[in-house]
């Protein structure tokens, strides 16, 4: 089968002709129906820090993907053949405290699929059966292919109270995209998409934001408190990783307000936990992965219901084949999700 | 002054010329721009049996309003003259437990507007200006006066979770269909309404539900069943105090699943405590009034958003004189809200 | 092996020399150590009325244990020979809503170990892997057979506040008594319990009831208001399951506090919603099972650091062929937790 | 009458001959039977660089207190002379945002008493009735006294679960002290302390703690994962606003657990949020004052119930006039609460 594979400790990643991988226990065979590139793919691609400490190549890329299951291997009783499903990424132990209490997606043991396993940039994958999430029929595969980072837009903002308060979302990558549709689903009551690409901000105004600003160009801080009469906003989401925004973002919630983290800065940041945390009574949250399986249920309550329309974020889809274009256009910024199809853009 | 008055321990109600009240300690008079008719003002007309209890006549009649703050009481600071506002309507304690612990909604010593106090539907009404609330400019009287139904509304709702979860709404009076709109603008994934009355389900799909139904044609249990896989609703809204529902919403609601009371039943009521919420897991929440502010924020919140659009919801708009055919409307169940305008319709 | 052996549907059981069974796909042989009489094991003795509804003689009796593995069946991975546990009596889905959000203990398609499955009054009983619980080893096996009820305390008191709250206890069976200790180990101010047998009400002042009264010699509304200064208590534990004290509860609750149902009343209630709960703000929760894990790890914590000392209650020690006089002592009531040895009271 | 007076922007304090203060409106008059040192005394008596910042001398100092009411200013209704009192030493505003939503604790326009306004290291102190709390009479003045920072420990332990969960607290002083005992008291399996004082982690083991550590001996991290089977505890509590718990507390808190800051490190400090924070799934809270009045509330039921005994704490008493001497005792870190009598020790 074709598949694209991260070879060796370099940049970039081929398209390979490999053997179609056998299910083991517990484990299915997917075949690819839609597969889309994550911000984490495109690490491997161009072989940041993070991904020469962790990737092990050779390595299948990818792990966001809708497909149908075709072949199950041993001890799989839970799912059958025919079934169209996605997966969560994360395999978890079920074993250590975490997982006793239903917080899966920060189980000490995990492991995730493309990353520490082959994964789905190909026409078939290998998948643990209980990672399998059963799509609703209706949902056509490049939508339920982005049903994971939606995951974590999900779980950052149901993470608190959403109903009839204030978000500022810095970083419109599509997950701070997706937070901005989910927020808006959600009963905000004004949601203000923060980025500093223009592409971007125009995509925000399509998820609904009621007001964007270039960061580059004004103070995001004074457009929010602007926005708020002075007060600032109830929810900070943090989408973006940069550290120029650990020194607005503190300035940009109001007292006794939440700053939710979900960007993943690539250094440590000086924080004057004083004054902007302590004195104004800030609670700060680090988000990561999805919760198992609520946050999937949550997905697809929203997406089935017509309350979210994530198509705007759909902005490019290519054969499996042209996966390089893919990864160039997550360079360049100018692009919302990117969708890759083994079987051809239909 | 005009003014509707309770005169005496019969039905109905009369138009009077009475002396503008003045504002005592503490309070302040505010000229009434819009008055709307609430299910209470009603009972109170009829001279039910829980009138016959409560009520002292003469008394004036309303609680629900949007005026203008024309005059200051001694020791008054917190409001000017001039201000545009709605009130609270349980005049609170501040010193009992629910008072110290934030829950001023269940005070031990409430008294009520228009109730334990004379009322709204006049030129001019006395009010506490601990109870004002100021209005969002932008929002006109006839909304503005409903905002605390409204209030009774967006405490049920958001008494619990509604993002991505199903409800069934019981009964689509006023309240009700508010519970409906603001169930869909903070994340329902689907809202069934239920009544036996075909205007107020019209109404019902004028304000977003997904799925109406009469229940004097059909089982509700089986619609609401058909409608989510035979699993039942996340959430039950009792809106009606009808007895026949308390024999439909606990089979309605899924196991580990919310039933949310407002509506007063006339009699006591008899439950399967065994089956129906022990061994299912069922939480049932009792609501009263609204909380103490933070109720009132998301109100605002909700209607200057534009998130939420209640227009539908006012029927009928009357000069203060024509009270009683405001009435008769209520009797009739054909209605929405009724709004009166002491200074006449625009 | 020797089995306590409901053979047939009229009162009573049998003692009886069976095979040891064989553990299946999925499932281990444990050695019993200790077993605990469950009131559920009363009702199936003496034949009552929804046991003759539910069970399917012959079947072995008894749900509560500690125990150690000996023996596994095919793919079992999670557990190995030697451990020493109890378990989780739930055999639950994991595929159905109530599963994938978390919530277990209603899962739609629940099995009971020992009442749709054969049980553990027996040398040797055969338990899904799945429903293992790893014991602390110090944890003796007494303490550690009733683990299963002291999580029903467990998720019933921790449905919500303790900490600086007031608790009235109706009903100080087994599980009441181990409520009353779970509360005050986690902060509760007052306990006030309530029985009408002077032997357990003797018990719930070992536990740490910091008042107990015969609810057949003082009107238990009157104990508890004058205990509140007219207030009313912030929580209700229910846990008899009678009748009267429908008519109590909710007049001994303060506005805005919590009626918890665990006990299970043999007919329909009848109940003033709009006065009792509805108007005062009443939120009232259905208790079953517990919550999977994260009850379990709440009962090992408060168990291990020695926070809740349950000695008191296991006030009878009896060998298994015995068990007949445990039943009647549960007839009685004069008992707290009986525990049936296998191998022999030590 | 006698006050100790903050004269001038330099080290120290002087007992002065004052007027006794005439309440005005809405504030009443307070006889001092009790006041405790805080650390923010402290700061204002060796006059650090914040005092420079906030004090305007010449001020009367000292904030915790206990006392009688002896005359009432005008308009003041809600108390009577002969009452027996304390008070919440934040003057809100009671309109901001957050004072309407119920997080007075943070309202934007707060004032402090004894800070911002004369306070009550005196005979006499004048105190707005607003802020007044109704002691009850069981609770001796010195613990009476010290319930304002009881609060603040109080408000730190309750702001998440404690059932069950393991705790480190880093840093003894007195408000660390007194966090101990409430997470014993309110259901903590097990409570680490750390300090560098061996005098205070002499009286952290007084108050409960089950391990006790000495920073400067020993890796705290390393005593924290050995105590919990390498997992780290489910909560960190942060009282000592040292730099040096900034490097350790995230590497000591279990993964999904949750780290609350009440200490205010006097500098900005350096935090790699991906790997500490987001990647675990780490909730960080920011803590001040109290919440109104739940948080008082919760402070008396822990006291009258005798759940909390903070006796140990108390291990000074001393004549108004004698307060350089507890001021020196504050800086020599050997002490508890320092308490201080205008009619002197009994």
């Amino acid at each position: 089968m074709k598949a694209v594979v991260k070879a060796g400790p370099v940049y970039g990643a081929v398209l390979k002709d490999v053997p179609v991988p056998t299910p083991g226990r517990g484990e299915v065979l997917v075949k690819i129906k839609a597969a889309s590139i994550c911000g984490t793919d495109h690490h491997i691609y161009i072989w940041n820090e993070w991904s020469q400490n962790r990737i092990k190549p050779p390595r299948i890329m990818g792990h966001e993907f809708a497909g149908e299951v075709v072949e199950l291997g041993p001890e799989v009783t839970t799912v059958k053949p025919g079934a169209y499903v996605s997966a969560e990424t994360h395999i978890v132990c079920d074993g250590c405290v975490q997982c006793l209490l239903g917080e899966k997606h920060v189980c000490q043991n995990t492991k995730i699929l493309g990353v520490d396993t082959d994964g789905c940039f190909a026409e078939y994958a290998v998948v643990p059966a209980s990672n399998l999430w059963l799509n609703d029929p209706e949902i056509p595969p490049d939508i339920a292919s982005i049903q994971e980072p939606l995951g974590n837009a999900v779980h950052t903002v149901l993470s608190g109270e959403t109903r009839g308060k204030t978000f500022a979302v810095f970083g419109c990558g599509p997950i701070g995209l997706m937070a901005i549709g989910v927020a808006k689903a959600c009963g905000a009551s004004k949601v203000i998409a923060l980025d500093i690409n223009e592409y971007r901000l125009g995509l925000a105004k399509d998820l609904g934001a009621d007001l964007v600003a270039n960061s580059r160009q004004v103070d995001p801080v004074q457009v929010i408190m602007d926005a708020t009469r002075g007060v600032g906003v109830d929810v900070v989401l943090e989408m973006s990783g940069a550290s120029v925004v650990y020194g607005q973002m503190f300035k940009a919630v109001r007292a006794g307000g939440r700053v939710v983290l979900l960007g993943l800065p690539a250094r440590p940041q000086t924080v004057n936990f004083s004054d902007d945390i302590v004195m104004r009574g800030i609670t700060v949250q680090g988000i990561t992965g999805r919760r198992i399986w609520d946050t999937w249920l949550s997905v697809r309550e929203l997406l089935s219901s017509g309350r979210l329309d994530l198509r705007p974020i759909v902005t490019h889809r290519l054969d499996l084949e042209d996966f390089a274009r893919g990864m160039d256009l997550m360079t360049s910024g100018d692009c919302g999700k990117v969708i890759l199809y083994p079987g051809g853009v239909e």
